[in-house]
């Protein structure tokens, strides 16, 4: 367990664990809060929501003392972010900030694809939760965010939670997640246009970007979203068929989404001595931004390179294209 | 069928119909290219690409009298781009160019996610090809390109297609794209990160990007790329749940991927004299750039700019947020 800071009165803020916790099957109950913070299961003894702006949310805890806004449907959950509220009536007296920790930190979740562990406390008034205690319930995505102006009157955030299917909760916690169905329902079922984002950052992306403070090593520029900030793991020698590059962080760029198009299709590429090359006149465009800590594989930069200009050994062996 | 020009000698260019023709189903064969040009299915006499740089490739044909660097194993293609050969010898003697015609257009439909009818003409090297004439043999996605020095050493253009699942093949064209498997394999299957763009633009998305000729309507910048420009359609009113928006070009925005990003979780929305507002800080930072011809649904920008500030009708009403 790595400990950020204990500038937080007594207790410590752990940075984020993602995923199941050995020896916490889902369905395990805890008796309290308490109980859930020792085993791990979640880093605050009274906040719902468990985590950091910067890394993302690892746990919640959905109870009968949450918010009022908050919805259940079992595999969906409406769950309302926190800030806002007057600590004696429970009421929401002012609007909720999503730049607030916890809200940031969901709001990161769905940025990076990470998962957020359900934790249901007793609710007299859900048929999902436990009669006592507390249950840990699962892994959810955070499929998107909104506005709206709660029951009290307030601005508040609230966070789409979707249960993973059980295919996507393999063993491995860096598993590719799978597309969500959304587009295939809905009132435009067929003359449908999909550009969908499927983010799935692994820990390697996630270092990457780290360095970089999501900024973009070929233009330089931060996105800046509500919770944030945005920006992409780009693999130099791609991954899966047929070039089968590795996820290490030497094989992986912090790009803008406009930079890692033009990477992938080899609009730009790197020169050997990390030169950015404009694909389309072959001028250099700049050097690559480079961190301290960072170390390119040049072989991946080469093998990137020679897809785009000369082909790579990788394309003339033939049983390498075959499905 | 639409007539772009009739520059190009005695032979019209057609505009590219994409997807299955009527009365001409996956196994039809035909005797000679005459018979497939007539059939609609190929708008090309003698070249093998059909279609046009701008709005892609609606057909290929796949001959012994083709390229020496094709490799056909069936559901998977590795298809030559075309120009580069002596018309005597049928030798490459010099480079490809991938902003060639049928190059690009083949480009083009990686990009915007079309699909390409396979036609394969008799050759007895091949064990998918059919004996005699031609055969229509479905729609391919084009999944990527890349050069290589081709068998008579100049750099050729590479097109990797794979054949659509049955479930891809909806009688529609404009249907929902799977997401391809690629990730699930190689050499990392587990620990990889993923974002991948699935790109599958109707023709509405099409006919907004034409407006704009791939020029973001937020930051005015057009992304160059091999074999042309690249944007994205982006909905107003999202698609899929929970927001149900529509697939008209009242709903869609040309945007650079930055801006797609942006838009898409609020970091910018549009007030109601079409300004592009800064999420962040609730400052304008300029008016949408808008074509003469492009309608925008005000109703679809509220929703959207509602769903930042201070909640959705929709959102509000429960029976939406479910599954």
């Amino acid at each position: 367990m790595r400990f950020l800071s204990f500038a937080h009165g007594m207790m410590p803020i752990m940075a984020p664990q993602f995923g199941h916790i050995d020896g916490h099957p889902v369905g395990t109950s805890y008796v309290s809060r308490a109980r859930l913070h020792g085993a791990g299961l979640h880093s605050q003894l009274r906040a719902g929501i468990s985590g950091t702006a910067g890394e993302g949310a690892d746990a919640i805890v959905l109870s009968a003392g949450g918010y009022s806004d908050d919805e259940d449907y079992g595999d969906i959950i409406i769950y309302t972010g926190h800030g806002g509220r007057d600590s004696e009536s429970k009421r929401q007296v002012r609007d909720q900030n999503l730049a607030d920790r916890g809200n940031a930190a969901l709001a990161r979740n769905e940025l990076e694809g990470l998962y957020v562990r359900v934790i249901r406390g007793a609710d007299k008034g859900s048929q999902y939760a436990p009669n006592t205690g507390y249950r840990y319930d699962g892994l959810y995505r955070v499929e998107s965010h909104s506005a709206k102006i709660g029951i009290d009157g307030f601005l508040v955030w609230q966070f789409r939670l979707e249960k993973l299917i059980d295919s996507e909760v393999l063993a491995e916690q860096d598993a590719v997640v799978e597309l969500p169905e959304d587009n295939k329902i809905g009132s435009s079922p067929v003359t449908t246009s999909v550009i969908q984002r499927i983010v799935r950052s692994s820990a390697v992306v996630r270092q990457v970007k780290d360095w970089y403070a999501h900024c973009c090593q070929v233009c330089g520029k931060t996105i800046e979203v509500n919770g944030g900030f945005y920006s992409e793991g780009a693999h130099i020698q791609a991954l899966g068929r047929p070039h089968y590059g590795p996820d290490v962080v030497e094989n992986v760029l912090c790009l803008c989404p406009n930079d890692h198009v033009r990477f992938d299709v080899g609009a730009i590429y790197l020169s050997e001595d990390l030169q950015v090359i404009n694909g389309l006149n072959g001028e250099v465009s700049g050097p690559l931004r480079v961190h301290d800590d960072h170390r390119i594989g040049l072989g991946y930069v080469a093998q990137h390179r020679d897809r785009w200009t000369k082909g790579t050994a990788q394309t003339r062996r033939r049983p390498d294209w075959r499905p």
